[in-house]
């Protein structure tokens, strides 16, 4: 493997920030609800990166592929972004740039049958910021995949949304509890400590 | 997840046609030596994948991401097809269009940490026609790991290259050997019979 | 791989009963709390098991190996069900016999670093009836990771517990609302006719 | 997961022996011709592994289940043992004791649907000493997957064996040129130099 810096510089960093289907055109079942519950988080969401950015923690996209397998992010954006798309206003404020890395998934969990573990391996990452859709499907799953490979987690409530208040609320429950997840806002993540250090592997695991 | 195909129409067969590694800038140690050994083989894998077409039997081109994280495979493909790439003579002789499907690989084998399973599944394919670079590397690891997997395996010795004839055939003998494939000219494949029956999977597993 | 029957009769079947984590000693954090509510569920899970094995629908217990990486389950069931164990009076209702499988998962999902979905295509099961312990982390685990495979899902709620009523009832929500499966208690489970046809694969999958 | 060493100490070390298949009864097409090859190498590995032992890396069995799904690694010995088998001879010599390790595998590969990756994660091994039968089918599709997992690779040549001279010596020129491995005699092997440091993970992964 060569170098997968956009800028030609490694991201080395013991955190990633990974964010879950936010390229979306929520054409599916129940994808208006979703959409309504996400509006609000886009912001929160936009404004973490860009912490994250400037901390050097790099971002990854993990998108369902929506049943294309060409590998082709370009065009699944470029779909989203179309004015006639219901999620443009949601993925306008979340696009990914040059710098971001972009995998896609075939299934609920980031992890399944996707390069998502070997890129956190290149890039010394032990600890994940996950973020994204939704809380109850393809974050609970992503975060229960993470905790089984070691990973420490953090999972803002103020960056996921699911179909309704009640299904997040319970989703967030069920992360903090079952996956041993840090659940706390995004506002108060302290990005500086977390690039410095990370948690480190868990459980005192090699 | 929805429909697959480029035009509307899933692609459903027995049998699957993969391509490894065919994208390519050769620009890695040895490359330059492989090239000279891949150009020759070209016309035979471009002659065999026109045939599978015509026999409704999908093409998987599945592909090094060369370090690059971005699900990009548009920029790839252009890259290799630059005239100033060392690869060109050979990639535009094989270069995927719209019906074809694309996943891009991290590591070695074409099925680690990949979503060709759950292609191939979606395809209802059980048996493959495996094709590529280089046949004592990437070949002989996709093909123990589809062998592990129960696929049966065709894999025509006119359509893979190694950095030397000597590689090469070393490599064929051991993949007929150790992993129960048929090593078969592709002008010898009976495309239209593996579509109607493929050789299902082996071994009287479900 | 030979044929893998006690019996030396392999067990083809659509369908399979898999038992989590219900060889346990209970000798963890929490581990009275769940003890507590899953000695009300071992006689229904007991009842199933009989069912299944008349109906002949191969048992499958998938089982902690409580870090002892020694492939040993035979010492691991004699220390649960020795008198001075807690989980005695659990475990010796649910014992494995010669007929059953068993295999040992390292962490909380049964296909996580498991044989488990090897044995599962060896008996030809595409649906599994997913019962043990506790819903809301290796049942709940296990139940996306079958989702994500394309099994069909039989969960029966009188067959699994947690560390509480409200969180083995709002695993149970969980499980059948984003896994798909079909939440039956035991006792309406209509065998024979799972047995004849299974709900195959899910999603139109091949 | 609680602690896995035998004396309740836990072996921490960079390297880790891997034994594949010698738990093995030959009975099975051509398995007299692999027992002429091995038998010769079973007082090579006997002595390497307890030179191992001194010097504290600890020795992982990974084991053919041989169709026997029970997770009872005891009987699979003792039948190995017992005077009417074939391998008696050679498996007499390697028997693994109470502080050994052991792993059951369905397949070819140590690695494919076991938990051997989350033990040497839990040892905190990043090289592998790689011994075992045959040379040329399990031991090179573990070599091959402990490579794309990034892991460092001794494969001493007097500690495998083959049905044949010839496919041995393929198989470890294949090893050597395709895995990165270093081909070194076991008596080479400076055993406390790699216990006190390992090669570390290779490639400047992290």
């Amino acid at each position: 493997m060569t170098d997968a810096g956009g800028s030609n510089t490694r991201h080395t960093s013991p955190v990633a920030l990974v964010l879950i289907d936010v390229i979306n055109h929520f054409d599916f079942p129940d994808g208006d609800r979703i959409l309504k519950q996400a509006l609000p988080m886009a912001a929160h969401l936009a404004r973490l990166k860009q912490r994250c950015r400037r901390a050097g923690i790099p971002a990854i996209y993990v998108n369902d592929n929506f049943g294309q397998w060409r590998s082709d992010a370009r065009s699944l954006i470029a779909r989203c972004l179309d004015s006639g798309c219901a999620g443009q206003p949601f993925v306008e404020q979340l696009r990914p740039d040059e710098e971001d890395y972009l995998v896609l998934k075939p299934m609920h969990s980031a992890f399944f049958q996707t390069p998502l573990e070997i890129l956190l391996q290149y890039l010394g990452a032990t600890s994940l910021i996950l973020t994204g859709l939704a809380t109850n499907s393809c974050v609970v799953c992503t975060a229960h995949d993470a905790n089984m490979r070691n990973f420490s987690l953090y999972v803002p409530p103020d960056c996921a949304a699911a179909r309704s208040r009640r299904e997040h609320l319970l989703a967030m429950e069920h992360i903090q509890q079952m996956t041993d997840a840090k659940v706390t806002p995004s506002s108060k993540l302290r990005l500086d400590a977390l690039r410095r250090a990370g948690r480190g592997h868990k459980k005192g695991m090699a």
